[in-house]
């Protein structure tokens, strides 16, 4: 199904929408064709908008290319083309709204929620690859009141909300001044706060001569799962060393209990 | 150009792809055809991953709808499919493989790391919609040797980093007596970690009758990167209600000072 609305959004071919469409319709389901190119974004959003607010899976279905389209590969585009004059001038700040909904997962939301966290994946890469030149690249997570949430929040918080306590976050973001890059903010009401990454210190599972099984991951799980003195990691890199003293551990223990943990 | 190729995966119209290589080839570029769709994922990520090592920006564009269509469109796809027969037997297991780039950021990866980003955000939603249904959906972020990292990876860590050290995390997580579920794991060389977010308790940047400025984020930017007494929140409810509670205390304090902080 989504391979035929793809053709929709991409080659206007109207007459594909349709048919999807129809045979939907004809198993007793509901359907809205859409015609627009993703360059159209205010009509696709709210065709997108109006049918998710109205039906169920198959729509969910068929808008989820658009949703990607415009967040994820929007924002990609968009930062392509910036990124050249970016790094020419040595200065520039990008900015990516993401969501709480990907941040925390949010019920009939699995579309959005992964374009909105792909986003901040996006960011962290972009980050580090801007940072030589004085590209910083942060994200944002923010709840305000607007055409989009109006159509789902109750009018006095859409009124409470307002996009005026979110603005001036972006606008510090965006000063020469901030040294802020590769971070993710919460904002809204006129509150900001930050997030970040917290890793258990986890467990071995295995030892060096004892294979991995799925008893000794169960064995271990409390200690997996367990957060006491846990460690706040930045970076890909802390992510192998972690792998990488893991098995010297291994390696040096010898013959050590299948239990073995850190 | 990313417009082109995808019809090239989508559409198999191997002119619109060779126009494209042209084009850029014309221009000084490098580019590689590819002419599968995306049921033929082997030679895509094959092709996809040759192009990768070798060449730069416009490849790396060309490429980024495959990205995401294999890694995240494919396990939404494949997860769509399947959930309704979870949901009928009242069992079911969905683990999301995501990626240390993703988390952490990785030069070199933004198509990459947002794909595997956004499976991420997919799974915490899906976690939520199937929780009633015995329906768990995990994510890891693995390391190991394989077809994939062979490419980038020497050849002693391709060794050392064997998938049986990551397997046995897949097969409990799928197991009917984890209860496990929404979490994130990093896995490898024998070891697992679980993640989980942690926020700083933030600042309020606004009074009753002042303004929220970008002046009054910089004053109280300290404050809002603050991880003392940090949160771990875990669901979008918690992100309301600490909008709402900052909304009160505004209200509440009447005319406050432009630091007005938590
Ligand atoms: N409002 C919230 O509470 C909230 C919460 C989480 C995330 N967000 C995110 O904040 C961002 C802004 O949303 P908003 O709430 O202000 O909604 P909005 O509808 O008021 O604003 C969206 C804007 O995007 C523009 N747009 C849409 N498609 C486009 C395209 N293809 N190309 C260029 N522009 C396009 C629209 O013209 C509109 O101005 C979005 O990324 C949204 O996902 C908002
Ligand atoms: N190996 C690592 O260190 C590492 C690190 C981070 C993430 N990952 C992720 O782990 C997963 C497995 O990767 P791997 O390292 O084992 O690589 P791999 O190349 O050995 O395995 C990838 C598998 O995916 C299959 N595949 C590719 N396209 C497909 C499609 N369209 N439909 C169905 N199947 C398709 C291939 O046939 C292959 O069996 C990937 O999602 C990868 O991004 C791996």
């Amino acid at each position: 199904i989504a391979f035929f609305m793809n053709w929709n959004g991409y080659g206007k071919s109207s007459s594909a929408a349709d048919k999807v469409v129809n045979e939907i319709r004809a198993k007793g389901g509901k359907a809205v064709p859409n015609y627009d190119s993703v360059e159209d974004g205010e009509k696709l959003v709210k065709t997108a908008l109006d049918a998710f607010g109205r039906i169920g899976t198959v729509i969910f279905f068929l808008f989820s290319d658009i949703i990607h389209r415009i967040h994820l590969r929007g924002s990609f585009l968009v930062t392509r083309a910036a990124w050249n004059h970016m790094k020419n001038q040595k200065f520039g700040r990008i900015i990516m709204t993401s969501s709480a909904a990907g941040i925390y997962g949010n019920f009939g939301q699995a579309n959005y929620s992964a374009a909105k966290l792909g986003l901040l994946g996006l960011s962290n890469t972009i980050a580090i690859e801007g940072r030589k030149y004085n590209i910083h690249s942060n994200t944002i997570a923010p709840t305000a009141g607007s055409r989009l949430t109006q159509t789902v929040m109750p009018q006095d918080l859409v009124d409470a909300f307002k996009p005026e306590y979110v603005a001036p976050l972006v606008l510090w973001l965006c000063h020469e001044s901030c040294q802020e890059n590769g971070g993710l903010f919460e904002v809204g009401a006129g509150w900001i706060g930050k997030l970040r990454w917290e890793r258990s210190l986890g467990a071995i599972v295995r030892g060096k001569s004892h294979p991995m099984t799925p008893e000794a991951v169960r064995e271990n799980w409390e200690k997996v799962c367990d957060f006491d003195n846990a460690s706040k990691p930045r970076t890909i890199q802390e992510s192998i060393s972690v792998l990488n003293d893991a098995l010297s551990q291994i390696e040096s223990e010898g013959n050590v209990s299948m239990n073995a943990t850190y």
